[in-house]
């Protein structure tokens, strides 16, 4: 009867369990669980602090509605969960664990002949004066969520402030703002969303992030924390905002103590080594989850992304290697996926500041457009940029982002990396097309055909961040080939040397463009944009570019 | 200057003819379209009828609100529309087309360097009794739509009948229904959906569609229309149905009646024969939209589906390779998605029908699950069917159906079969994972998983259509493992010898189960179910099934 000894019980350490459990019915499978809560879904808890969910319990429910404690895991899958029970080390030549009782301090020996190490991430806490006070929170446990949930519920949070603008950081900032807090987010770095969006993206969610009413301080660094007991106020190296409730959001790092004292080898981003396998460096113990690397499908590097999803997969494999299969896990792509109030952003696969630091030759594109037909009801525009290597024209990474539907479209192109396809594979997939859900052409297969025409050079393209760099130095023309109407509706702010003529009008007034002068076309969208382009360039126009994304992805500020 | 004709100005006609303007400024460039309208969007006219969209001259519009009428293609795209002008043959030899003018009946010889076919197709009228009867409307122009919304709008619609339940006739369904019209679909087979829906998935929705007011007739075939003038009532061979308007959507048929006066090849679909570069048998000749016939990705097979989408990929197709490109066309999947009401329904690639037609020794799984975590509000189940080659792995084919979010999954598996994928690498895509739009495991991932486990024999999977043939056979025992609270609200109809034990009392309830029993496992998504037949097996049960898709897609009746 094989012992299952499992360190961790949130994602990786059950799923393994459970899996096993499927697999052998004779295993004797034992959970350690150093906390007093387990299998929680952690992802869900900013919405419950926003207040769209009731209770917190619901995150330890099943679907079904049934608690995941350790009774549940005792009758349903013959599983044995122990909480409060720290490891406190491996003995990996006499196959066994140390285990102490938090509740009692009693340590026991716990032999075993397969070991899971499921030990998760810690989130970083910066070693910053004042950081002991009360009211600076953690966000990783439901105890933190209910804590600060209670908090606003009492009507004693006026002003939040938090600590990074990743993904934990801008949900929650998304949660105060719905609570009606005031909301400052702090950011390092000079964006938003800096692990995984590219500049001039992070620029039109942050603009979006803003005039929705979250502060953004981006590249501003927090230097201390006052108050009295608890935090009144967080002085940053420009300025100090008050602040009823800190939440820190900096990341998180990976638990490899335990591992490390038993001599397991640590990879180079710092979490534990694993094999395809998801085996450690002693093939009798695996690892997996939050507290191990993995490999980036795309580029072949070792990453440090701990992601549910992620984890879930490890346990899966884990499970099934533990039975006696040789199952590999095939790597992530850094997906990401997030809401911020209603704009949906999103990634999958590589960056260009990746692809530019990995030394590919990549070429780039971005299209903005209605997610579905513009006379459907709640149709609204998303804009995506691709990212190409230029040679095989095999996909590198996407981003998405806009009020429309976002997800959907990151999935399919994370299909598409996962497969090594090319954009013209991501052209040629027969989408599911009714005007509900999309449109005749998608949007993907518009930024697939974007980025065809620009290996052609038939699509010129600028990015919103060249193009305002020539704005300042007043060196192009921008036309704008909207209709007046749309034109006084919304235009881009402090736009010297634009002119408007509308597209249709422009066949007939084109003396009023210089041939020599460099000329920069863009729309609502730049759909039209590239339509002028190529009349311009067809009328013998030779320094025409089509701004990217037009008025929707434009980063900068616009007027009214 | 390259003279380029193309005959038909709605989808894939304009699309080329945009296309070789953008490639080559100085084409001359004539559509030639029969009716006065151009470049509409039919495909969102039942939405108009069912009052979502206020205007009809919506879907003649750009995103931008610019009437895309013949001076919106001359002045923006320098491209000659002319409305109205029927062609009438084609002279291959002199490069000529005879064109006669509809309003003044004038006739003319229009020459050609390149043509471009794109005559579209036709909804079928069948020669029934009565069918020149006043209220009997096809729905395939824009003028239908109004005419319909019209006398919808004016209060004289208490009854339709809608006869097909294909995509038209069951968007129509959902329009009237919303409209507060009694509406019955009479459909000859005996499934709704037959083009494309395996009968289980196609039973599940048509239960949904019942339960929600439409009355769904099939198996039932129409014989005549009665009325004085105007329809007043429809027979069919089993009962005769009120109807103050009838709609005829018993689906399209291609129009080649001119290129085959041409001695153009025409496929054995019977639409028109095109390579993969759509050039038809003479290479001066191109067509496309729902005139021609398409390579279905997955079996090779020529297929007969006229789509917007794939309309729209032919005329950037044909409209690249008259600019001298080279390139090709993949081929479809037949993907569709579909709303009825408030259910989502898709399918891509081969369904089950097809793949046992074709021949393949395939594997398929069903399996039922939440959209989002179930804590998340709005998180609703949807059902996937995968068939998949049972040899090489390969993704064959996918159904989805559910309130929950259904298209991406759909456009997610038309990803990995264009790429010619297997179940692991369906399971091995890093999805993007966030609470507001999926959950860890993503349900295309648990679907690929299960059909891994049938594959290893450790699923063994019963379909609902067996087992309602073993219930009313009454040879299984039904051992539904839900909570007794669940198994009040609703349970199946009729259900004898079903035994309700909780999956978490199973353990210590062994005994009231014969060991030499068929046993039937499920619960509401059959999870749960799933669990139960492991726990049997594990304790020496041997003929034990998991009912696929539990309460969730079970498609005959529950009581509550």
């Amino acid at each position: 009867m094989k012992k299952v000894l499992v360190i961790g019980g949130v994602a990786a350490g059950l799923k393994s369990a459970a899996k096993v459990r499927r697999e052998d019915p004779e295993a004797q499978i034992t959970v350690l669980e150093k906390g007093s809560l387990i299998s929680y879904g952690a992802c869900g808890m900013p919405y419950y602090v926003g207040g769209l969910i009731a209770d917190v319990n619901e995150f330890m429910k099943t679907p079904a509605g049934a608690m995941r404690n350790p009774s549940f895991f005792k009758n349903v899958k013959d599983i044995d969960v122990r909480t409060r029970m720290l490891a406190t080390a491996i003995n990996r030549s006499g196959k066994t664990v140390t285990v102490k009782n938090l509740e009692t301090g009693e340590e026991a020996e716990l032999p075993y002949d397969k070991l899971v190490i499921a030990t998760g991430a810690t989130p970083v806490k910066p070693p910053l004066p004042g950081i002991e006070l009360g009211g600076i929170h953690q966000f990783w446990h439901p105890d933190d969520a209910a804590m600060v949930r209670t908090r606003i519920d009492s009507g004693e949070i006026k002003t939040a402030v938090i600590i990074g603008a990743g993904l934990v950081g801008m949900e929650m900032a998304e949660a105060f703002k719905t609570r009606g807090v005031d909301v400052t987010v702090v950011e390092m770095k000079d964006q938003v969303f800096p692990a995984f969006l590219d500049v001039e993206i992070a620029g039109a969610v942050a603009k979006y992030a803003t005039e929705n009413g979250i502060k953004l301080l981006t590249g501003e660094k927090v230097e201390r924390f006052n108050g009295n007991g608890v935090v009144k106020e967080v002085v940053t190296d420009k300025r100090s905002i008050p602040a009823d409730i800190v939440i820190l959001a900096i990341g998180v790092k990976p638990n490899v103590e335990l591992a490390k004292a038993a001599g397991l080898a640590i990879g180079p981003t710092g979490a534990i080594a694993v094999n395809e396998f998801m085996e450690t460096s002693d093939p009798d113990i695996y690892a997996g989850g939050d507290c191990v690397e993995n490999t980036n499908i795309v580029s072949g590097k070792k990453v440090f992304a701990p992601m549910g999803s992620t984890a879930n997969k490890h346990g899966r494999i884990i499970g099934e290697n533990i039975s006696g299969k040789r199952i590999k896990f095939r790597g992530v792509l850094n997906t990401v996926v997030v809401k911020v109030l209603n704009l949906n952003v999103g990634k999958t696969g590589l960056t260009e500041r990746e692809a530019k630091e990995l030394g590919y030759e990549y070429v780039t594109a971005l299209v903005a457009g209605p997610d579905k037909p513009h006379y459907m009801p709640g149709s609204k525009p998303i804009s995506i940029k691709l990212v190409v290597d230029a040679a095989s024209r095999k996909l590198l990474g996407a981003q998405a982002f806009g009020e429309g539907e976002v997800a959907k479209r990151i999935d399919v192109m994370a299909a598409v990396l996962t497969l090594g396809g090319t954009i013209d594979d991501l052209f040629d997939i027969d989408l599911g097309y009714a005007p509900p859900y999309s449109s005749p052409i998608d949007n993907v297969a518009v930024a697939a055909n974007a980025v065809m025409n620009k290996l052609t050079g038939k699509f010129k393209g600028i990015s919103a961040l060249t193009a305002k760099e020539k704005m300042d130095q007043g060196t192009a023309v921008f036309l704008d080939v909207r209709s007046p109407e749309e034109y006084n509706q919304i235009r881009i702010a402090n736009c010297r040397g634009v002119k408007n003529i509308p597209l249709g009008q422009l066949r007939n007034r084109l003396g009023e463009l210089g041939k020599d002068e460099e000329i920069i076309a863009f729309c609502k969208i730049s759909l039209r944009g590239y339509e002028a382009a190529c009349t311009l360039e067809g009328a013998g126009f030779e320094n025409v570019k089509v701004m990217e994304g037009g008025i929707v992805a434009w980063p900068f500020a616009c007027e009214k």
